[in-house]
């Protein structure tokens, strides 16, 4: 009999309980196993004691499986290789961690997250013989070798139906209505949601754009007899001009808005339209997880256990065309993916008519 | 057989185009009148040639009249007694609203709207001898004699959906999360969807705040347990010191969620809490009418035409206790309907523990 | 300090689990009592041990509240004054409950369920000296002297986004589209989300039809232009001639969409229609409550506590124009309400050009 | 200038109005070609005048695209080659639709539909020489050469918050409860929902299963403190004991739940279980499109009109791990694709420990 731990860790996403459960009925009912819940990531592993609680089946029966949120909890407050002590120093505290893991027995971890814990998780592993197994999940979907990674669906539909709420309000009022996503460097979730809610205008950091070709594509549809403008824009776009300091925090992203105000602004100037902006904020991330991500969900976490049992670690579950997949960690993480300027998705945007920003219309 | 109009007014909001859709059912089924949509308010009739088109039940047919927004359009341009001129100067246009209802040949008119648009209708009414219905509207639920206005039950939905999301994330980050919501100078929104959404904290206008009973509730929260506060904020609470010029527009409403902002921060200092806003912005006003707002629709548009079938003018349809009944205009509007801070609502909000900024906890 | 009791009784609905966590908050935050949750109603009490859980804060974090059904479970197996013995007697087993009532030593009961729950209950606090303050919840909203009964919106809701999805597939393949909802004896469910989802017929048991009135309107709607038909029929319609033995259960309910089996045979016989129907069934329970619903049960559970606070029992809670009042139990379960085949809502539906089946069209 | 027609074939479902959406703004904007809606699918061609009207771009603003159905009115009415005459006689119209073809001046017909239809249009093409690019769309998802067709995923929605509302009356009851979906030969929607639902059983045409096997899932169930299981049972499954005849439709559907009704009387047979069955319906069909969905369709239509334009016909075009491609038709139709059961999804599905039937628990 094994035992064996589960993390979240990073900006949670819809899917996580979906995904705790699938790995605990699985390692429950199908090996025998113990699963231990570890809390806030990598802090519940640092603390002690060591700060975790064993997950029987009663877990799996309900309604939590198709809560937003993880009940293991998550943490952004720091990387264990340099963890940012009270006085403001940094400390390697990745022995502690290692130490967590041998001080609850485990047999095997299984770490749900992005790149970036991914990255720690793996070091950590190689560090320290942790037996690790990660599962994709992330609202910016860069991750590669996998279609999808969980929360991005469940984000997407947020923001879409943002976009079929802020429709009818734009046309009523004549106005351009923008509409500020998340995705950090990648603009998947604007372009997805831009394409399916039928945005006018996206914005995404992978496409360079001119405010010209905006006001342009806004007089042609004003041209044509529209009286209102949809647009998409994603957190890390910045000026124009490529002025971002004041407008980004330090992660690149829009700070309250400051990018879309900044474009409002900006059109009313060259087109005299009257503009109103959204920033959807955090509701991208704990909605309900959808039908898509909780099979997602289900999938990684079933198939991350069968790989334990099969003694293959340092492994990324994945889904690509129909089938669970299974990649090293590192060549996950190495290939980025942010919007393929070449792909399907682009082209399909670009051959609804809509304004990237870098076309003259 | 009669021509009558109708028109919107005012900010937008779910139901409108049911509202619309009833009054032309009615109308041409029950009575066999003529029926025109007046395009944006009272500037469809300020136009020449008066901007209207006839609407006729193939209107009334398919998914229109479960679309938020207005298919009228609506206008917030300006008061026809004191129209902003593009030099500036503002000008009384009023007799030619008038003359455009007397050009159209109307033998009345239907206006949807809230107060301020009623206001004004009311005045064109007296001036002019336009006969008027009136239908209230507004997500702020600030008329009186009525228990709801059409599009705000909507909009308490779509707030309620947005806490929904919002109570995962703040638990899986340890996050205080505020919401703020639209509502002008009253507390509704805010109340309504609070209670619904199972907010700790509510700040609304009619209720002044000390920062301290909020730091509090969030400290007595903390050591019951609890790791995440959940808080909604009114678009038109100022700050604890009543310092509202900088975070305010010129209709008293937060600007780019400076409240949110300002709470946040100060909350930040005060319990050492990570906070995070979110403004939920124009998306409370363009979603789908939910089925109580339809409803609501259907009947304030079908008994506004049997009022004008009778000849009752100068009246407010409304809707007490189950039943659809009339005021006058003036006894309407003269009742601006706030939170009534010792109402069932507030009490229950109380009951509930949930801190409303002036108790102490 | 005192002890007070919760149970659920009858078919569940949406709502519950929020009119428990508001009982379990103003007890315990406002008067320090506590709490004991009673499993499957009144039997709960009945079983040796009492069948019961202490309530405590930690049940009023985090989603349960906005999930259907209901923790403590309910039943309808049997009336404690006439219960079914598994040799098929029937037994009074009234005083095995009452003296659950004294074993687990509560002070009050707090009974949520509907006109026969409630009945019940009365019946027991007279015979055995029981404090009881009861909260209306039913689906089928027949309990007089509210405006709602706790679960009726949700089903509203649910339903309207029923006929929401029927009428694009109707109209893609010209068809009528019978949706049967639930409602007991009362048409309201059927009534308010017919007008809501743009339905033409609605059948409702409160008023007689005739096939050929429905004919009629079908016909009326292709001459002017309609391809197809949205038709809402509550459960305990009977057949034009009044046949009911073979198409309803023992509760006078639609068996396995019998009677709407049997409507949509005779539509296609009279108009050469093609003819669909959906049996909706007990999503309309289950559902998460909509924010209506969890305002209406936050109210009635902090005043249900009151009530006991003031010493008042033998009352029932209600919502009367925007204000919660208590009236005596009695009151409330004599004055069942039907539809009001004179009231504003049948009027509406007229007035939009419905079919009720007792008018020609 | 091209002039291209567009017609969708075989059941409705969701995404439709999306495609046609895109086929029209990549054709008029993209290319400058004409573009006709031809309405009710092959009818429409075989009509004299033929019945099919031009779209523009008008057609392509607000809301339609997120709409459910299709606006061109599809058919199941008859096969061309053989269709049904009001005499009952079957007769070849194939030279009619063909004749439509060359009478509307096509250039090019885009064809939305399932295999079936796919099968039709391509006999049609070959045999008249019209120039087809097909689109493949579905409830059923069974088709092969791409990941998913338009309309699977919001069945699948639809279906899952069905198992989500039936959850909790089903805990509240002490219940079994069976969801009977769509799916025809296929048991696609069953198997997807079924995992995103959390059900413990899910019987599909391609797993035949024994009653037994079904009874012992849910009396291990019980024996781990669970007091009801949630079941989805897919329309083409037969009794345990192959009898389907009266339960069938001449479609090989489920008549009126016959299959559920049977099966939730063989639970109560055989485990005494109160059991209670809901039939999903049409509401699979006609609801409004996922975000996928949508997506789906824009990425379908932009590149069907991209064929046209390259002169590439009798393809259809597909999904394939994140990029559009396009196979032949005949390819497409010849690899039917049932559940795989050795793949990626049934392997989750008893990973999760969910019964299909064929296995002892």
């Amino acid at each position: 009999m094994k035992r064996i731990g589960i993390l979240t860790s990073g900006g949670d996403c819809a899917g996580l309980n979906a995904v705790i459960r699938a790995i605990t009925l699985r390692a429950i009912q199908g090996y025998g196993w113990e699963v231990y819940g570890i809390h806030q990531g990598t802090h519940g592993l640092m603390r002690r004691p060591v700060d975790a609680s064993k997950l029987d089946l009663s877990f799996c029966t309900g309604s939590l499986f198709r809560e937003g949120g993880t009940v293991l909890g998550t943490t952004n407050k720091g990387d264990p290789f340099a963890f940012p002590l009270p006085d403001g120093t940094l400390k390697d505290l990745s022995e502690n961690v290692i130490e967590g893991y041998r001080l609850l027995k485990l047999d095997a971890l299984v770490g749900i997250g992005g790149d970036g814990s991914q990255d720690i998780l793996r070091r950590l592993a190689q560090q320290g013989g942790l037996n690790l197994v990660a599962i994709p999940k992330t609202i910016d979907d860069d991750l590669s070798h996998t279609e999808h990674s969980i929360g991005f669906m469940t984000a997407v539909d947020v923001a879409t139906e943002a976009l079929d709420r802020l429709q009818p309000t734009a046309a009523s009022h004549d106005r351009v209505m923008i509409l500020e996503v998340m995705g950090r460097d990648a603009g998947h979730i604007a372009l997805v949601s831009g394409i399916a809610g039928g945005a006018d205008i996206i914005l995404i950091p992978e496409i360079p754009y001119q405010m010209k070709n905006i006001a342009d594509k806004i007089q042609s549809l004003r041209e044509a007899g529209r009286n209102f403008a949809l647009m998409v824009v994603s957190e890390a776009v910045g000026t124009e001009t490529g002025e971002k300091a004041k407008i980004m925090d330090l992660e690149g992203r829009s700070r309250y808005g400051g990018i879309s105000h900044h474009i409002a602004n900006r059109i009313t100037e060259l087109t005299g339209a009257e503009t109103r902006f959204t920033v959807l904020g955090h509701v991208q991330r704990g909605g309900q997880p959808s039908a898509q991500d909780r099979v997602l969900a289900s999938v990684f976490g079933t198939h991350a256990v069968d790989l334990i049992a099969q003694g293959k670690f340092d492994r990324m579950v994945a889904w690509q065309n129909r089938h669970v997949v299974d990649v090293s960690i590192q060549q996950a993480i190495a290939g980025y993916q942010a919007v393929d300027i070449h792909g399907s998705l682009v082209k399909t945007a670009r051959g609804l008519g809509i304004c990237l920003g870098d076309e003259n219309f």
